[in-house]
């Protein structure tokens, strides 16, 4: 995963500074970056994020940079093999022993709660309801910071825009110099480029990618919860496995 | 939360007022204030408003800014760590005590609210409809100030390029003297400027701050019901806790 | 009601003509008033209405400019008055009592059909399929009007660019005359300057406007249905006002 | 219906050649009519819509154009009617006797194949799983219709301006007879100005007619179905006649 | 199906190839073909893409593209007509005799798993259960690849744009000689140009027709499903076959 991110994000930037080179020459790369534009369009569009949202949300959207970089989710086939394994142990030696499993996947807490809650003992409607809680807040929480990438380029062209229009209104005062027109409207057009480059380039994709990563996730919890509720109903190993091998069937048609 | 409405607002303004004196130079900041200008996009916004709502509904939205500068709302695990107690103090103590606990809380109403019900001894499924529709009630009334500054997002630019269009017949009436063709363009500009940053940076962000703090007590609204159904129904409160918690797990995938 | 609506449009037109004014001078303002644009613009829009509705439905669209005009619809708070004193009457008097109220109120239609049926003693669930068939057909009958208002806002600027766009058509043929270029585009722009305010200072705020009624409308609907329900059902007269209620419910957090 | 369609396509076309003859003289409008535009814009749009659908979709498409032209749909009154007076017959003669209403109305496919399950004492509850299955095919059916109107309303514009950038490009590469610029833009200009007209004028509007149609008919087929299964129930025919007529109520608020 | 995907683009290019030798003459069809702003919009919206999606995911995408050049869905007749026969069969000779039936069938997958499981004699709504989520699954596969593209449609447009501006900045920082601007301006609008194209003849078209194909295969997974349930039922095969063709009843109003 971390892979595709940086090669798309490179592979951008890098053909945006190719097609600079090859129509004006390498020389007129430098004249692409002009940094009073990047703090107008960049500055105004995060002012904007921090009027729009809290402190702990924004950090929470930085932070959700981590799903594009971090090792991809358990694979589907790997949690149905280990449902399946637990539904059979739980079989022959209760639910107790479902706690030694808890220990060794400590890092899906979704699986987590719920082994600890039927190892408890826990009333299954209210395993359920807990286990669905738990989901949607995992699931909602993702969502933030995708709502906050989608955000971020609806706001940055909207400044790239309101940057090139300064630079007209300020170009238009002053006409009696036709030689600087030129130059004066290149300028102004460079804020327009750079949102349109914010928006393009960066945040959709990663808006994009956290929303599928959240989908995957989706899949996968889905998975957790009709599996342990189908161990904590005791059903018969073989078809909770068939149940949830039909959620990752794919078409032959 | 009022912090970052300030800090986000005086940004975007100050950004845009250094960028103008950046390549214009601070003298032409005053050219950019244009009060006909003004008046026009700001007059004809709120004049759209006026049609689209009735006065009581524009006076809730304007009262609605209340929501970005005020503390913010009791914190979740403080409502649950509340009803925890509440949920331990009935099975003790009876419904009746829960009165002394609405006298503490009495600036959440639908704590309040609820606490009424359950000590007056009403029926747990009119319990649960009343506070659905408090519940309801109290979300669509925040739903309709951050419509108002939804549509204000909308009228503001449309009435910018409006008053640009104006600019522009005018000027165009009058090509004989090609010198004042900058100028009046320039100024002509300046009602889409004023447009967009009604929209970018006030509107919207303001907007989707109060869908956020809506959203926030949704939540709230959420553990409040679920937990006084939970009372009245005489649940363990180690039960309720749990159950409440649920609703705030974070992911560790 | 009828106030906002008259105050919000005469103030939009008020400020479009003092910005013309302002910029160009009063002698201005009539070269801002082209018959045939207006009538190109008015005209087609009007036109692709016809194509796209039937003639009743035009004509329900235009009659609902009365909701702009009329009295505010009955308060939600005498509603819940009303329904509490009937039911508080039936209890005592029986079902038959209810005719009289009837007569009272006989502006309600939603409430008058519910009377009738309650006191002919029709089956509950009849009653409440008939109550619940009839408020959803007030609420699209109401909801077409809407989508007539919202679809002129969009054919309106359509029309508008299309005007612009034979004009400079025309223009672009006869480029002899230099001089004459500056008024052609300037006449040329004033049919989208027409389908800007036909759809911003007229159609969205109305389309608006009748929206907001029909919601409002929508929980007088809720109130009476629930309410009369609950008479016929005969439930105690103080909790059918503490369920009434709660649907009014402002938060105070 | 036809009469609306008609009159308003009419109006729409008759409309853009008045101001085109107003504004350039009768003889500019040979002008616009420019057969290689013509065959760009609408041949890409055709060809966008061979490749977004197949044929039989495209030709379903194309027949439902039937439905601007056919007369109106039977009224909501006479089924409901209709319905009641067969209420009345099965009550005295049972379900056989509808066998003569089915040859009597045999133009409306939903009432004879619901007469056809009723006569023929099919279970209630597979009666109404068919009749359901069966309005949503006819709804689904005309809803690929509108679905093909919105598309071309979508492709038209864009091969429009498509269009037009092709002829910009072509006059810019040749800039050197200055004379040539004006009638070269001009033609340019063109393929936007079939674009707009083409979802404007022609697709946009009957896409909404035949949704309109489509919600029209809607009402009449939810008649229907409930009338049917109220027949066979051997509801009495006055409770079927008020719960019927209940979708029609008309506001009086 | 093959045959429109493929009549659809070629006749699209071709039209557009032709309108550029008829406006600029044939010699003109080359200098529409810039290399540079070809691998710029394409690279980057591919790139953009890279960054939105996995490898596996932009793999599935592309695969996808089988459907547009596959034969067609089993019809729905003959789906019906199998369906039919096999609760016929089934009826008379039990379930295991399904078993030759899968494999004469073996290229629609739900079809196989449905009758596996039959004949495994699975618990009725477990039966339910397992083909609904592989319906699901299934659908939500293909529609991931129509999201590549409608992504596709929305990136290229935006890319174009992006390469126009980059040519409008150069071309304006050397104005000094005049005579390059047309040819620079036009080389700029080059990009834009493959924008619209990208988007308006492949990527929106496939999208579409992806998801017409996906939604008639949910019409025959619905088939299957309520075929497969009610031979399991051990419905009779003629109130089978009076369902299932319900959902393939047309209009005739």
């Amino acid at each position: 995963m971390a892979l595709t991110t940086v090669v798309g994000l490179f592979m951008s930037f890098g053909l945006v500074l190719w097609a600079i080179a090859t129509q004006g020459g390498i020389t007129r790369i430098a004249s692409f970056v002009d940094i009073p534009s990047v703090i107008l369009v960049l500055g105004c569009t995060i002012a904007s994020l921090i009027t729009n949202y809290t402190f702990k949300e924004i950090w929470a959207g930085l932070k959700s940079i981590k799903y594009l970089f971090k090792p991809k989710p358990a694979a589907q086939q790997e949690i149905i093999k280990l449902l399946v394994n637990m539904a059979i142990k739980t079989r022959k030696e209760g639910f107790l022993s479902l706690r030694e499993e808890a220990a060794k996947n400590n890092n899906i807490s979704l699986l987590n709660l719920g082994i600890g809650l039927i190892a408890d003992g826990t009333d299954p409607e209210v395993t359920q309801d807990i286990l669905i809680n738990a989901a949607n807040s995992e699931s909602s929480e993702i969502g933030v910071s995708e709502t906050i990438w989608r955000d971020l380029s609806v706001y940055a062209p909207m400044f790239g825009m309101l940057g090139t229009i300064i630079g007209l209104i300020i170009m238009l005062r002053s006409l009696t110099d036709p030689a600087s027109i030129g130059p004066a409207m290149s300028l102004a057009l460079i804020t327009t480029l750079y949102g349109i480059m914010i928006a393009g380039i960066i945040c959709l994709p990663i808006a994009g990618k956290i929303h599928n990563y959240n989908e995957r996730l989706s899949l996968i919890r889905t998975l957790i919860i009709e599996g342990l509720l189908a161990i904590q109903a005791g059903d018969n190993s073989h078809i909770v496995e068939e149940k949830l091998k039909s959620h990752l069937i794919k078409s032959k048609t």
